[in-house]
């Protein structure tokens, strides 16, 4: 949850540049935690349909054509398919053919899949990304420097808010649907590649001024379960594959058999019932992670245990929180995107697995979001500092290896935002003095759990007093620190330990924005110059 | 469906005055099919909700104060619950109370129940009324003159269209909800007063500045088959009945018994066969009256004769639609309104039955609206003309008693817009030489059935033939209308059988809006001076 003021021991943070070349004036995140009180609504205007004109175009260049993309123009993806995705490098080798320039790519994510943007970027058809997490070769390109104008990392909560306030206007939304039909009704309940509700893509749908959907399962009108309504959509294109659904798959979706893994998971299971949660009214959100899901059944054995009946389960949501839906440990799942194909077909069949849009699930500029009803949320990390400060956006090479996704909005919404993870992994302590990129603000985290204990932000002592009562093994951060820089005496982290050290005068590759839409953080170039 | 010129024989239109005052300058429908092909977007601004503050209010008193609602603020309403909402009536009361002048109410129809709107409008509390129904005291108020301004009469569709393109502003949608919870996620599918998709008020909750849920049917967070998201709802208030369910029933959910109705109604089913349309994109759509039912009946008899499957039943839905999904005779229903239990628990159980909003409904200014996907509609009249021009606006005595609500939006979207209609009724004619009021333009009518046989638009000269070789009775709507003037000899129409009559002089009370927001006709004032 969001602690208004910053917590100590926080090291300071080190300092944002004014302004910063292909980006602009920076407006710094200064730890409070809401933004505006009132904003605007985009309003892009709206093309009408008229009855007698087909939607269905017969390619994608037919598409580039009727919404008249032109240079320097944006294109909005979503990353529903995840690594198995096909839509946007189809699209942008469109765009590339029709000698396009200057184009920005604002994806909901990239993944090594989306390698060929890669050169698109380099050729100069794509000038600018923004997106809220990426990992492969468009983030080892960017890390390096081969961009030229920084990325844009926004939060899954900022980049819809972004969208909905017109700070981010959108000219074409291209939505891989795994199910169409042929007014623009659009599904991802059925299809080939089916996977789930269409959450991200919501947004775009409603916002931009031309809105395309590939699919390659046309149905019959009107499709079953509709995720975005005809009334949003300008064409249909129908192509051989939108998506490899052996892709869609998370990376884990088994929990993990790791012992260490398990203890932590067991640990988190317990700081949840110390801390009171298991109610009622228990909300439950984790990611798609092995200890994730480890945290998962072991929350499921509590809750049977103690014949507790909760709320709902939100996300990104698994088989396993589907299974839980299934025992009556909750009584609602609302799914911004499924992680797996157990997932899907709950969403398909079960009445209580509802859809939500991005901006319901996480943006701060709504009135009210799913996050902020989030009782208990299960985080990765990258590094924790000693601010509780968390990374998920750069590796310990400096190189971005993801970014917020949903993080930043799940911790600040979270009654008790929980960040899991061994002390060290791969040689590199993972509670570090300070971390490299703070994606997520220490004034967030509520309680990191490592395989030795746990530690409790300091400005809830009621909650570290809670978990010594229930005989958790409550130490300060600065223990946990020690503790894996002794399982990882190769500190990688060393000249991060002086909170002190001076601007990095690298150039800056990526912003990183917190979900307010200010900047928390930057992402310099590692390695030698770029390509 | 709509036939882009005028259908002849077009009786003259009575000339619609340039201004009216009250209302301003007239654009007049000039019989085009469509309007603008680029429209804007309301961009009404949006309040952020912050977490730690509560929507719940103890009262609508609260609910004006946190809105801030000022004199001549525009109010708007739905009318899920019909005959049996109190919450239109509630609200108005404590606006009374306050002391509020000007109001504009926006309700979606006005019923019987809404009666005490009138003492309201009469003690300036309210100065302007925009709906696309109303009947009872309020209609016979307007009719008598007794608002001051004229009331603005849109289509369901055109409604819609005005709300979010920001032509007709909402400052405070209320919403009366069978089922909310405390973060303002609603459902039509459940609670005391359950109604099914509340398509109506989610135009209304997507664009209103202010949005405030009144439920009497509070649950736990998250509400089941969310219908409007708690990202579009300020503040909820729990009151002791939003809606007597007795009055949510339509007046008429059995099929009529009547021998000529039954005749009329079997005679409809032909006309649809013998057009072609019973197939696998067969869609359907009828209103809640006996007649109409009893086509759906003859319809279901001849599909399951045949073997047929079709595509989707749309609507306004009554049990007797529910029963064609799940005797497998269609694939899908599209659901802006309940109008029976039937059709609620349909909605609350079955998958296939999916909501849809006024927008997706029936908005001519959107990428396309479930009404052009249909390929037959029925609708009722209370007069046809010689035009083939349809009134469901007032009746013989020139007073309101309803309006188009869906009817014009139909039939210019159906593929074959049929008109159920008996030739006399009470001993008036129903076909007359010229309709009193234009609701519904003739070149967007396809047939008129009567007990005699049907009359075909000379705009479809391949439909007329057929019909003919189906073996249908197929007459000009001049013999039609002879036939008519004989089953009621005292013509209270005869002074509208001359088109060339004079301009009348009463002042207008209600300006008659087409889908596409231009001025098609206008009501005057009836009977003695205003009261």
């Amino acid at each position: 949850m969001c602690h208004p003021t910053p917590t100590p021991p926080m090291p300071a943070h080190r300092p944002l540049p004014d302004t910063i070349p292909g980006h602009g004036p920076v407006l710094p995140w200064d730890a409070g935690c809401h933004g505006p009180v009132t904003v605007p609504r985009a309003a892009r205007p709206l093309h009408v349909h008229r009855p007698s004109v087909g939607k269905r175009l017969a390619s994608l260049e037919a598409a580039f054509d009727a919404c008249a993309v032109r240079d320097g123009a944006t294109l909005s993806f979503h990353h529903h398919l995840r690594n198995g995705d096909q839509v946007l490098n189809q699209v942008l080798d469109v765009a590339a053919r029709r000698g396009l320039r200057g184009l920005t790519v604002a994806a909901s994510s990239l993944f090594p899949v989306h390698s060929p943007l890669v050169g698109h970027v380099e050729a100069g058809v794509v000038a600018r990304i923004v997106t809220a997490y990426m990992a492969g070769p468009v983030a080892d390109a960017v890390s390096a420097g081969r961009l030229g104008v920084p990325v844009l990392m926004q939060t899954h909560g900022g980049r819809a808010a972004a969208i909905e306030t017109g700070r981010l206007p959108i000219d074409v939304a291209f939505i891989a649907a795994p199910a169409a039909d042929e007014a623009g009704n659009l599904s991802g309940a059925s299809g080939r590649a089916a996977c789930g509700p269409l959450g991200y893509a919501m947004v775009d749908a409603a916002h931009a001024e031309r809105v395309v959907a590939v699919t390659d399962t046309l149905q019959p009108y009107p499709v079953g379960a509709i995720d975005i309504p005809q009334t949003q959509v300008d064409f249909v294109v129908v192509g051989d594959s939108i998506g490899d659904p052996a892709g869609i798959l998370s990376g884990t979706t088994r929990p993990t058999r790791d012992p260490l893994g398990l203890q932590i998971a067991d640990t988190a299971a317990r700081v949840i019932e110390a801390a009171g949660l298991l109610g009622p009214a228990f909300s439950f959100q984790t990611g798609a992670g092995g200890i994730s899901l480890a945290v998962a059944q072991a929350v499921a054995a509590r809750m049977r245990g103690q014949g507790v009946r909760g709320s709902f389960a939100a996300g990104g949501v698994t088989g396993t929180l589907c299974e839980m839906l299934e025992a009556g440990l909750f009584r609602q799942i609302l799914d911004v995107q499924c992680f797996d194909l157990h997932a899907v077909e709950s969403y398909r069949r079960d009445p209580r697995h509802q859809a939500m849009s991005a901006a319901m699930y996480a943006s701060p500029l709504t009135r009210g979001a799913v996050v902020d009803r989030l009782q208990a949320m299960i985080l990765g990390a990258a590094e924790v500092d000693l601010g509780f400060n968390v990374n998920v956006t750069t590796g310990t090479d400096g190189r971005i290896l993801g970014g917020s996704g949903g993080h930043a909005d799940t911790a600040a919404g979270a009654a008790l935002a929980i960040v899991t993870t061994k002390l060290a992994a791969s040689a590199a302590p993972k509670i570090v003095p300070r971390v490299r990129c703070v994606t997520t603000p220490g004034s967030t985290i509520d309680v990191v759990v490592t395989e030795l204990g746990v530690a409790v932000n300091p400005a809830r002592p009621e909650l570290a007093a809670q978990l010594r009562a229930a005989g958790l093994p409550v130490h300060g951060i600065e223990a946990l620190c020690a503790a894996a820089a002794e399982r990882a005496p190769a500190l990688p982290a060393a000249r991060d330990v002086a909170p002190d050290d001076g601007p990095d005068d690298s150039p800056v590759v990526a912003v990183v924005e917190y979900r307010d839409g200010r900047v928390i953080d930057v992402v310099r170039r590692v390695g030698g110059s770029p390509a």
